[in-house]
């Protein structure tokens, strides 16, 4: 029986490094720097060495480590191939082979968005189901969808891309994926403070993000802490927001019916109030069968990738 | 090794009962009556003794059987309950343990659209594909989503209720669940027959369609056929019916990537014509790691359901 396995969450800029045992506890975490020069060629050399320290350090014997699971920002089918990573440099790489053999332990790779939901099922917000969606809205919407306690992968590594769903037919603007309507462009960080840039421009009304705007700062975080403080205009654009992604998450439930559905990401910080302006929409749209999932805070933040791509060698 | 298994599809009128090998040959199928009077208390039972007879008949050993799979018209969960499958006149029941209490056999229960989603993976459409959605185009829209091989049942047995999603906001009509705007009422076959009687009422433009509808033999048969006839008019609706349901599978293929999508149900009868309106407006509407997903027609027809239950069983 293996009592240890390491997660390995590989970001733009740093490479987070976590070692758990099979119960999901962390017994250390740590950064290095991801080396992006060279096509990206130093990133898998460099985690393998410092797993490698750490086992050296910990006195660990590798027949007590299950394996290493890495998240990648990317998307990574069942094999571990990532194809185009691009902002890592890299083109086709298989990384369980490669870094399974710098490590000589068995590696297991997933895209980090869906390792995420799978942190979050382990170990955070959707703890002890089965069935589960993440919706992380950070920068962009980012998605991970669990069935059966297993990720959802997709036949090309695309599955839990709830993004880009089309929710909007009248969106004169386009997504960073192409399309148009996407719901990454009304429910991330960005689009909520288009949904505020865009109330603004259209009434006269009193508001404390009239102020904001001048400062060039309307933000998800100026539009909630508003919202807090009973903005109506404020108010009107978590109302929108919450139809936008209340429907996305109606969409997502009539297709695998989820126990649980956790929000995370940057604008999740918003706390509780978010969870119920979703609901109220996701409950008017959904499908009856569907209506009693959970909305739930994600609660491991910047971990979830660690958490995840542990449990990943563990399934 | 076991050599047989036995797949039923339970309908409200007639079971269908089918005797396979284990690689998906037919050697044997026939139907019985649904004797719905009792509350539906006969029904397990007559299957049960459906079952026995023929594997007396064919001197089969019970050893030699993997099992028994069951579709029913209501959710399942994995546990293999029913809750209210109203058709049946039944309330609370547990198929595997009673069906298998019965049988002396493993038995194992699914929702009929998922299970026949199995079967068209097997054995029909899909065959050779682990990612699949089966959307099933009939007097509503059933679907079974397929996820590594295996059928998605969800939290509550409502998976793959793809029908429900909504689709369309200024939907005056209610659909049969309660909602306003469900792809149901627009792709299924009452749907395209609404479409097509909408834009008749809506327009004065010549069509074969106008004498079907003097007649009220509005149909998606009538208006498939006329499409194929170059009718202009019945054209546009076919193209009303794709945009709906392409973007419905569109916002599926976010959240699942399938490898193929397969088209059943009484609709798909309209042959290959009916992939291409659909799948003109999935590729306008999806995000692009997704685009390259198949449209295949079903091509195991009312027989998908005992493939898919037999398949259940070798699981």
């Amino acid at each position: 029986m293996s009592k240890y396995c390491f997660g390995v969450d590989l970001g733009g800029t740093t490479v987070k490094i976590g070692l758990f045992d099979t119960e999901g506890t962390v017994l250390d975490k740590w950064e290095i720097p991801t080396r992006k020069e060279d096509s990206g060629s130093k990133i898998l050399p460099d985690i393998a060495d410092a797993v490698l320290g750490k086992i050296a350090e910990k006195k660990i014997a590798k027949d007590d480590i299950t394996g290493v699971g890495i998240g990648v920002p990317g998307p990574v089918d069942d094999k571990g191939v990532v194809h185009m990573a691009v902002n890592l440099g890299w083109g086709v790489i298989n990384i369980n082979e490669v870094l399974g053999g710098l490590l000589q332990v068995p590696v297991k790779a997933g895209n980090d968005a869906n390792v995420a939901a799978l942190g979050e099922m382990w170990c955070g917000g959707g703890k002890g189901c089965s069935d589960m969606v993440l919706a992380t809205l950070g920068t962009g919407v980012g998605g991970g969808i669990i069935v059966n306690g297993k990720m959802v992968t997709g036949a090309t590594g695309a599955g839990g891309e709830i993004g880009h769903i089309h929710i909007e037919d009248d969106e004169p603007d386009a997504c960073g994926c192409g399309g148009h309507g996407c719901l990454e462009q009304y429910a991330s960080a960005t689009g909520i403070a288009r949904l505020a840039n865009r109330k603004l421009a259209a009434t006269t009304q009193d508001s404390v993000l009239r102020a904001a705007k001048e400062r060039g700062a309307v933000s998800a975080k100026t539009v909630f802490d508003a919202v807090k403080n009973g903005d109506a205009l404020a108010c009107e654009i978590a109302e929108e927001f919450g139809e936008y992604l209340g429907k996305g998450l109606a969409a997502i439930a009539c297709v695998v019916n989820p126990e649980v559905i956790v929000l995370g990401g940057g604008v999740s910080k918003a706390g509780g109030i978010l969870c119920e302006y979703v609901a109220k929409y996701y409950k008017k749209y959904v499908f009856h069968g569907c209506r009693g999932a959970q909305f739930k805070l994600a609660t491991l933040g910047n971990d979830a990738g660690i958490y995840g791509a542990a449990k990943l060698v563990l399934e």
